[in-house]
């Protein structure tokens, strides 16, 4: 209950702080026969990991992961998956000038509190390198996903006020494939340009900004989902919410649905020409009752500025007096574009987890 | 696994169909010698029930609540509290014109398709009605906070594009009575009233609307959520979003904190005038890395409008044939005054269910 | 975490004392589709109700069980199924002289302590009144088992020092039929007679004895059971063990495998004259490595003697004092034959479950 | 759900093949600040080690363990703690004759069947090399009771028909000095002589003998248990059972209860010389309605004896043709020495689990 595992069939549980010897993870509940490609585990990680452009932190680590268990001859066997990610550069002196200090937005005074220590080497399990273990898992639930033709794939929709127009979901795979031509994740090239040259102006003055992740889900099955506590967005936003820094979680017409009539809202059926069950609009962003019916699923991740920030900031030690903090370390001004491949392993932990527990739903 | 459990250690199943016999929930885990006010229990669901005023559905429920476990001479024994709500006023005839259609933004498409079966009497499980139960339970979660000091007060701060201005949360005990005081459960007066004619007009031209709940949770002590997976606002994040027509969630700055640069969006350290520590601003919404801070938490919840409408819809049958839909039955045009209260219940669950959590941090 | 709840994909939670208005059961994770026969299940209640034979408790109570959810046209819909007895005969004044001292060997110190407050109408939650819920449970379990053709079945294998000679486990169909012949539910009609004298001249003297039930599970699929934690034997072993009054479990072999040699005690592996996989001999129960290997199921499960008796026994007060606590009431002399349903229950709710889990094992 | 995790509150999850490259566990939910004596840990590791005398395999491992998370300057800080045990001296060559058979009373045919795949070296996962994990995490609760007073300790009460005379629980602490002066650990050294021959005699004759282990807590506070499914000794005894080889568990008077009356199984309740409550005999076994009374718990475990035989047994190959397997590798004659400190384990994971559940039973 301490809160270090996510889903209930395909279920992970984390372990490792950001300054220790490594972080890693446990995947129990893999069924067996599924063939494990590390290359594609490692490429997943890779898009991820700190030191990709000028846009992202400049610390360097390579974030090798190491299967330990569970694969035997490139097959899962149906025993836990033991995936290992050793923790490299680590300067932990680079954090010894927080020891009593309380960082601003962080959560150095909650841990405090709540445990009565912590480890203060740069954040320790609060920090954002326990997503490398998310990360290393998801590829294995998508690899999964991937074996019954579902795809998700994401893009940063926003960074800051600049909004990338609508992107279309029309092929998973080119979309992909346009999204990691530019270094800031977002799949409409022009915005692209306009937010990698504000992050860049925003890391000059020493300050971050925050951003929007948008995410698809193509060709899920109808039915994945259990009613009521378990609605399928609700599976979702938790494991948005429970990322770094997200702020806010949205599906289908959102926050703006809101505003809206059910006259205009309602997601008409019809037959589509392939003579499936389809509804004209997608406000429902593919989800009805808490269950997948068919379309497309989307979804949108809010993130606030990361709290690490280059400028001096007033704030209290643990005693209660007045303190100042510089900022020191290296950080990433915006979030956003190493957040999408976690936007992606979360969602297909969520649809890994439901697609088994979906098997249940019928007697047959 | 099949996702009508709620909480970990304040423990809630429900069951129950809108048209069946009763709806109900058991409550696990709720410590012993609380004393049950059954009166405020039953006042809960008061505010949740059908037939309130001119702005909610006409249909009549009186949601009695019947305690048949758990509780012996008016307090908890620590046993598994079962509550008790039979239906009334089923009129299941006023659905069977819609055995073989697919409402339009319901959950009978998805629900057929996944378990081959429904109650398609107004929606069986998939109905709102199951909320009820919710509320019962949250109730008592309720009662059990208030007796740490910890209060929850939601209400409805916008209606489609009506937005109430920013309340302050000075006074939780204040603000419920000011909230009660008007059909709509908005805080502020004179927005209320503009909401009020706005659903009535909607009401009258047979359409629904959407609309936002803010809630508002105040003396939660530090330490509450516990990281990672089960960060406190992805709980309430879950939580809020496994309730029907919600369809989105954020906390403190939320979406806005998404434009946010890191300088202006840190909320600064201080210690306040009675000695204990606090932050300047609330951008972290009374949470830091999925811990509470001890300020108060604040998060809003966004509303779809209510799918059913009293007009004519086009849709299609079981077999995939067109159809058209007529509205019958009695319907809410807009469901958020009557989700204030299931709001808070879901919060109050979140909180119980971390408040029990949280005594297992420190080794004492 | 209050464990009132059993199994994970196939769940039940049970509610209610034995002096309260009713007790219950909620199934969660049934699958849909499964036709419910009510008159089985009530059938099954009646095996356990009080008030069956001169070995049984005198006290009359019909327990009749209702459905209230999760069943629509006679099938199941996916949805949680709430079952509901309503406690009748309750002569809670026969236990108004118990209120102060604590029973021996009964659970009355141990709830005071835990809790600090107690339901001391006989026994409240920890009365064997909580079984005919998992009975109730149990019999839709068992229906779910025959409908894939698994069948459970148990009898008395001993009362006191009286054994029954070792049944062959030929015909499940038959030897439930034999079993129902005589009031003490053991397979072979002399044992039987032995016993029920034995039993009857125990009652005469106002004291009770122990026994034995064993459990045979025929025609259990290859692959029941997962290993490691949950392996098929320790869940049957939990779910005895949970049982009032059970002190010991022991399945193939058991105990006296202990004082085996390997080489004699290895199942050696065969073709079957229909060519499946079988073994010689059976030492293992029916379970290897924790998975069921299609061999029969056995396993034996031990009751002390109730702890209830119509003499005189000394013990202490709440405050202390030494007391003199007299039998009053309505008790069973044997539990066992009673006892025989809810073996029977426990076991088809744990192979319900991991039929349910194995349904993942692998990916198709 | 795949069963690799253990406990509630205390939680662990197991990974590791007997030949992969490392097996290890993570442990969920230890509060904070328990200060880590890793001395101890490896200590308990080195008494469940292979190679420690004649009577044990002479396979050498040094299972040295190692803590990768969750402990800080000594400390537990409320994080996941991560234990890796490297495999050594893996001589997987020895177990290529087996790729092709069955072992008799192994899991192979099991988990070929369950999920259409193996890791056949030496048993993979079903290895009892699992419960080296087991007991690293045992250790660490271990640690957790003592802090809280609470001490475990068994021995080997049995070898094939050679019993030990009762042992007196009297001093906890010499008792287990007495234990480890003997490479069988059985308390009462006559017996133990006698046992070793045994085996020893047994070991030359390429065969194997089981055994039993008794197992003592001392110290417990009343009120650990949860009534009705997660009962003390019904959690004691799923673990138990989950042990590799385990065919039977037993507590307080077990299985020769079931012969008794109740006049003579009745415990009475006593203030005894200190003034606190307890029990003249212990029939209960120190648990009373699934919850702890006070006085010492006590159970006893069986064990089959070892499948691994030094002699030629007839079995069939994956294809269902008749095989001969001849016993290669290095293996136990006898289980049971080894396997008290895994009983210990599992019974304080069990222990530290219900401690940290029964902080929740009182609201205080």
């Amino acid at each position: 209950m301490a809160g270090n595992s996510f889903g209930q069939l395909f279920r992970i549980t984390t372990f490792g702080e950001s300054h220790g010897e490594a972080i890693g993870v446990i995947i129990d509940g893999c069924p067996s026969q599924l063939t494990v490609d590390l290359d594609y585990i490692q490429g997943e990680l890779d898009k991820r990991k700190p030191g990709q452009s000028k846009i992202t932190t400049q610390r360097k680590e390579s974030d090798t992961v190491k299967i330990l268990s569970g694969v035997f001859e490139g097959k899962t066997t149906g025993t836990p998956i033991a995936m290992l990610i050793p923790n490299e550069d680590q300067r932990s002196k680079d954090y010894t000038h927080n020891v009593d200090v309380f960082r601003p937005s962080h959560a150095d005074y909650t841990y405090q509190t709540k445990y009565g220590i912590r480890d203060h080497r740069g954040g320790g399990r609060s920090s954002a390198r326990e997503t490398a273990a998310r990360v290393a898992a998801g590829a294995l639930a998508k690899l999964l996903l991937k074996s019954q033709g579902i795809e998700i794939v994401a893009h940063v929709s926003s960074v800051g006020k600049i909004d990338a127009p609508n992107v279309e979901i029309k092929d998973v795979q080119e979309f992909i494939n346009d999204r990691e031509k530019n270094i800031v994740r977002c799949a409409d090239p022009a915005t692209a340009e306009e937010m990698i040259e504000y992050i860049d102006s925003i890391r000059k003055q020493g300050d971050t900004v925050g951003g929007k992740v948008t995410c698809y889900v193509k060709n899920c099955p109808v039915g994945l989902g259990e009613p009521v506590f378990d609605k399928l967005h609700a599976e979702l936003g938790k494991a948005m919410l429970s990322i770094n820094a997200v702020h806010g979680f949205e599906f289908g017409s959102g926050f703006a649905g809101s505003e809206m009539r059910g006259s205009e809202h309602n997601d008409i059926f019809v037959k589509n020409n392939v003579g499936d069950i389809a509804t004209i609009t997608n406000f429902s962003g593919g989800i009805q009752g808490g269950i997948s019916n068919g379309m497309p699923i989307e979804f949108r991740v809010a993130f606030k500025p990361v709290a690490t920030i280059m400028q001096a900031q007033a704030t209290i030690d643990s005693e209660g007096n007045a303190a100042e903090i510089s900022g020191k370390g290296r950080h990433d001004p915006c979030v956003v574009p190493r957040a999408v491949p976690i936007v992606e392993a979360m969602a297909a932990l969520v649809l890994a987890d439901h697609y088994l527990r979906n098997k249940n739903s019928k007697l047959i």
